[in-house]
């Protein structure tokens, strides 16, 4: 049985603006530690991969910077799109990789700028679901075990017990909930039977190609005729191609929401998925005016619960909480903080002014 | 007639941290324009006063820089302090250079780091100020007329008139008013006899001298020892010396409360004293939102009523209003508006730290 794991780094996150730019996305920053996102994510899988059955999709733009940031990849390792067409195409395009290597290759589809703190537990689960997937097909979607009615995550509600496997239990998946409102939020946690969607899945490659074929019949016409290139000298080109004619799609919305034989691992990992400033502030350490700051001194007058990225400067607080302020070479963000989501509009807004050097 | 203005350029204000340090106070900063505070008071003296009849008394530490930015002065019109002793002996050090020079000698007292808007109106009341006091000696001070019933400023009541002089009413002073609470500051506008005390003063050198011999005999006493020692070598050691052993004391406090003889000109010349972000704030030209922002380029999502000092950036506020935002290279201020007076503690907390870099 060998596992794949396949690192989804095309994003172009710009909620971290002012630290994220188009060329430094999220997952090539160190966001919550001294490693950037992805290196984290990298060594999370240090004795669960081999290195030669890692593959990270990825973009042209990004290419340079990723291999900066992993030094031990080679070539081999990445698998680069020609554009962003969300998870579906970028998880088939992978997977054909795989399947024609070892058609019972069994992947692990990873986001690469998600956090999770508790890696042997992240270890042992992923190894079950393999070892589930091997033996029994199915899709396999790894659930967290929600602690709060949090409004920014898709929800799974599991349904019958299918298995008890080294302490962890799989269950059948009832149906994927969107992003729900607090209300809702509220419901699923006291239901007991909701579980946020990590984005994190584990089956065989041949098994999803397969599920592409039935519910994306297009998208898996364009990836069996980039398969027919695989190693050729036009192989870029017929990726472009493919990519320019088919849709954008999620494998949630694609695939997983009308699929049968998914299944929900339960797992409580220290999962987050860091999708804003917010989340990040959540997750850092505190001092004790609960104010999270990275700069060189923070002097502090009747201020709390603000998040300071200021590495190379005194910060200076006076009469003020609740803030995100972001300080950058070139650019400076003051944001409240139940407002982290609304960054974007702030890159729309240098978008709309031409301001393409802070982009 | 001659008149001599005597700039009083020895301040170090920490209000406007992290701009103003100790070597870097408000004066010679262009908080509110792009003269600096000190270039504009000398450019507001232009045609009303000689150069030669020009004083500026600040400390060792701070003439390098105003010479830099006051490349026309010559070493005759600076006069050194070796500490800060508060207005009192300021006044006095700068009236004995005078008086020897000329014992007629008008003087004209001006704090270097205020705002005058209106310089023709400025230099008429100052000119008429000059007429009256040698005509009729006495010490007369400038009142601005109140706009609103501030309370970080000190204030003076008239009493009855004395004169009519171009334009402009001379009264006898009545009290001069402590900075007020606003409850009494409403009552002194709704009375229509209170004016706005602008730490300017116009009298004989001569007349303030002999003021301070009756008021402060320790410091006439050692103004007259400096005075015998005046153009001989050991003169700053003398200087040195008495400072070392008077008190400090502000003129308001030491001669004008409870001297005879003093006088107000109501005048609206468009003053401020600038004491704060917050006065900078109410000065500066503002955006459709009600912000001010000397930045690269402002971008805003439901932001407003903020200061934004961030020269090379682009600053990008996101739900937040009344902040005051000020970015140097070492050091950066994010404080509520209303609570400007209190970027002095941030200024303690750094000494109390030993971080005297940032001071």
């Amino acid at each position: 049985m060998n596992i794949y794991a396949v690192l989804m780094a095309g994003g172009v996150g710009t909620r971290f603006w002012p630290r994220s730019r188009s060329r430094n996305p999220k997952q090539v920053l160190n966001i919550v530690d001294h490693d950037t996102m992805i290196q984290a994510t990298y060594k999370r899988l240090n004795g669960l991969i081999d290195k030669q059955h890692l593959l990270i999709v990825t973009n042209y733009d990004q290419k340079e910077i990723i291999q900066d940031q992993l030094p031990d990849l080679e070539e081999d390792n990445f698998i680069l799109e020609p554009m962003g067409r969300n998870t579906a195409p970028c998880i088939g395009l992978a997977a054909i990789q795989i399947v024609v290597q070892d058609p019972d290759g069994i992947m692990v589809v990873l986001p690469a700028d998600h956090l999770v703190k508790n890696v042997s537990e992240f270890q042992q689960v992923v190894k079950l679901a393999a070892r589930f997937v091997a033996e029994n097909d199915g899709l396999v979607t790894l659930g967290i075990q929600p602690t709060e009615p949090a409004t920014g995550y898709g929800y799974i509600q599991r349904s019958d017990k299918v298995k008890d496997l080294d302490g962890h239990s799989i269950y059948r998946v009832k149906t994927f909930a969107e992003k729900p409102n607090y209300e809702t939020a509220v419901r699923f946690l006291e239901s007991g039977d909701f579980y946020w969607n990590s984005g994190m899945f584990i089956w065989k490659a041949s098994t999803i190609l397969q599920e592409i074929n039935e519910k994306l019949p297009e998208i898996y016409e364009g990836l069996m005729e980039i398969k027919d290139h695989l190693g050729k000298p036009d192989y870029f080109d017929k990726v472009a191609d493919v990519y320019r004619r088919i849709r954008s799609i999620s494998i949630d919305y694609g695939v997983m929401q009308s699929a049968e034989n998914v299944y929900v691992i339960p797992t409580d990992m220290g999962w987050s998925d860091v999708g804003s400033w917010e989340t990040v502030y959540e997750i850092s350490p505190k001092d004790k005016n609960k104010n999270a700051a990275f700069c060189k001194e923070l002097v502090v007058v009747d201020s709390a619960k603000s998040y300071i990225y200021s590495p190379d400067k005194v910060v200076a607080l006076v009469g003020v909480e609740n803030l995100i302020i972001v300080d950058t070479g070139d650019a400076l963000l003051i944001c409240k903080r139940s407002r982290a989501q609304d960054v974007r509009e702030v890159v729309e807004q240098l978008k709309k002014k031409g301001l393409d050097e802070y982009l």
